[in-house]
């Protein structure tokens, strides 16, 4: 063994050694309840963002917190020689709701056995608080047993992620001298299955609105007005059932511009994948695979846009029966882009789909969520090389590449602001929950991942 | 003044008089929040019932609390001479959400003056508390000044209107012999406008259920699983979407089948009303009547049958976003009923439309909210006639014959099962917000409501 490598066998050492206080810590910042969503969280995503600087500058990180319009930043430098890596990671986390579903208090973190498999139970134990602990562990094992980290790093959490990140942009822009990096490093995504790693080439941008129709000026008797009066349930519904036709393909006019023909060697590496959807549908219930029939699943999530109804709500929805004819209807309504697609232009798009199936006698109201586009990574990168060979250092299988449905809007800014490109690797697993009731994270995901980042940012510091 | 006229102009001066401490027992039940349809107010209820029964003892009625499986009935009888009437009333409430949009607490009524008209406002001012005691005061002038009432009368009021009188038909089927009688008597309808009294003929019936899909056991990131897993609130809408036709036909199979024609002679007394319906419409700020051409906007609430959505949710409905793929959607849906059309039919009807568009790995589940067929009143009865010429007396200006297109399934049930016929006045008016914030009952309707009442039960005691 040579001395370099014995720096990574003292690293990696010592994430086995100190797993228990490594899950303590962990424990500690998955208590905090910071649901960016919700205005009454707004003091626990600040509490978190201080729990992340403290924790930072104890093991050696210049630390502080940084003011946005919304929840703050959290930025943090660690000076050493070698090429310099930017990590990002957010520390906020979904809504609970409903929370009747959970076992237990989401925000009261326990190691739980599931069919002989040791998990972490907690909202944010995996998206994102759990992945982000992984570098930050892997952060302390080089520091702690080498007295430094073997490059420079940069690391910056937002409390906004799951919110649509509305301040980031700006934030980049404002910094983008202190944050330029060589290459970003993002952990916010999954495994391909338990035993193999994979890293992240694609990812489907994202923009929301919600719309709600204003009928009558009041709450109206079904009685004394059904039959003449417009029902804006009936209006929001047709208008939402209008947005797919009958094969599942979106109607927006131009939806489909800017969505680009998937190259032949991309569909082949990802039919090798042997993607089960049988299993991954089966999982949660279902068996039909919908929308078009000339895609493959994979294809699907990874490289087709969607329109996603998130959320509906008009009328009498408490226990019993009200016979209203009701003023108004809502939906909250998203769209996962992918290729060029512009979440401007789709916005639009969509307001002019509801305006147009819209009776004139009624109002509408729109309110946007913050978008970004879809992005897609080189994969044959010196950066992308050193960590799949990390990764099947310690799993021992090479790590496949994906595609991803999700949005981190991350990897679109970076490269649009600073000017750098990012490797998304994450040990969540499809199983985990998040966004969901009874979220979780495999032990083993927290344990190996950190071990994964500890020899990740050692390869990087040789290339 | 023959000395059987004195005796009703005795009972209208009390009235006149005694005005103020009638107002004042108004404002006592009007206090009472008895909401039928949320478990909360149970207790409520019973309170109002037991007020009710208090007052009735006090003016002379053998009063008493009845159990149902549900809310309680009150029952009262006043013995004496002559024919017997059964009046009937409910003391429940709609719920009073929204509640942001009451000017004051719709528990603590008020006397306010809108546009020179003194009015109620409270919840339950005009359905059907207000309504009711116009009766009770009534009583009480002929029996405070004549020590008696002119003819035999009985009282039923029920706690479970608003949910669709679950209890009623059994409990008029146990109760049949104490509560025949010759002729109902109803209040719980409204004047053709502000200076004209009518008497309502005609009743759409009504039915409903709610209804829930599940797709997936649970809720799913809609980046990992949309595009290939079924959004129920997708299906949900769909299945809603095409509950009408283009033309607001509604299409569940044999829906029509037993809506009658109106015979020509009913549409020309209708069509003679010169009923304003951009003036109905313009009130509550709309302006397009909705629905096939071929009806008039009158024929349509009074004698074509509707189906309304008065309630949808799913997903992630608080404020912010959650870009959630849910697990659940979730509706309810009522049907105003004309003609012979069958509350069981309908419902049937409706399933299978559900069902007919359900994915077949979704689940679908029901929960009907009690049904009752429409009614049709013949016009040229002795009751009818001797309450017209009271209320011409009342009001200077002979009532009008109108449909109604609320449901009020007591009729039905009279008719079925006492096989009794009743006479349906009331005197709310169109702008009284029943089932809305700020529900109002004009003052001139209660006091003048009451005296109609007083001549309405002296003439009938004359037949």
């Amino acid at each position: 063994m040579s001395e370099i490598d014995s720096e990574l066998e003292l690293a990696l050492n010592f994430l086995d050694i100190n797993q228990e206080q490594s899950i303590k810590r962990l424990f500690d910042i998955l208590r905090i309840p910071s649901i960016s969503t919700q205005e009454k969280h707004k003091k626990d995503c600040l509490k978190a963002a201080h729990w992340f600087v403290e924790q930072l500058s104890e093991i050696g990180f210049e630390s502080s917190i940084r003011e946005t319009n919304g929840h703050p930043m959290v930025v943090a430098h660690f000076e050493t020689e070698g090429p310099h890596f930017l990590f990002y990671g957010h520390y906020d986390v979904q809504p609970v709701d409903p929370i009747d579903l959970w076992d237990n208090d989401p925000f009261n973190p326990t190691i739980e056995e599931i069919n002989k498999v040791k998990v972490i139970k907690a909202r944010g134990a995996s998206d994102d608080k759990g992945q982000v602990m992984t570098f930050i562990e892997a952060c302390r094992s080089h520091i702690k047993t080498s007295g430094t980290l073997p490059c420079k790093i940069s690391i910056l959490l937002e409390g906004e992620e799951e919110i649509g990140s509305p301040s980031m942009s700006a934030f980049l822009k404002e910094n983008s001298k202190e944050l330029s990096a060589d290459y970003c490093l993002v952990c916010d995504t999954g495994m391909w299955d338990k035993k193999t790693p994979c890293i992240t080439t694609m990812l489907r941008g994202m923009v929301g609105d919600e719309v709600k129709i204003t009928a009558a000026n009041r709450d109206l008797h079904s009685g004394m007005y059904g039959g003449v009066a417009t029902n804006p349930i009936h209006i929001l519904s047709r208008i939402l059932s209008l947005l797919h036709d009958e094969n599942g393909r979106v109607t927006l006019n131009g939806f489909y511009n800017d969505v680009p023909e998937l190259s032949k060697k991309q569909k082949e590496q990802w039919d090798s994948l042997n993607f089960d959807v049988s299993q991954f549908l089966g999982d949660v219930g279902l068996s039909n695979v919908i929308g078009e029939t000339n895609y493959s699943p994979l294809e699907k999530i990874w490289s087709q846009p969607t329109c996603e109804v998130n959320g509906i709500w008009g009328g009498y929805i408490e226990p019993g029966f009200k016979t209203v004819l009701p003023s108004e209807a809502s939906a909250k309504v998203s769209f996962r882009l992918v290729g060029n697609q512009d979440p401007d232009k789709i916005l639009k798009s969509f307001r002019e789909h509801v305006k147009k199936y819209l009776p004139n006698d009624c109002k509408v109201e729109f309110r946007a969520k913050a978008g970004s586009g879809a992005s897609s990574l080189p994969v044959d990168s010196v950066e992308i090389k050193a960590a799949e060979k990390a990764l099947n250092d310690e799993w021992g299988i090479n790590p496949k590449m994906v595609g991803c449905g999700g949005s981190i809007p991350i990897g679109d800014h970076f490269k649009n602001i600073l000017g750098a490109n990012s490797l998304l690797v994450g040990f969540g697993l499809d199983d985990d929950k998040i966004h969901s009731p009874n979220e979780k994270y495999n032990l083993s995901s927290y344990q190996k991942g950190a071990r994964s980042w500890a020899r990740i940012i050692y390869n990087l510091s040789k290339i």
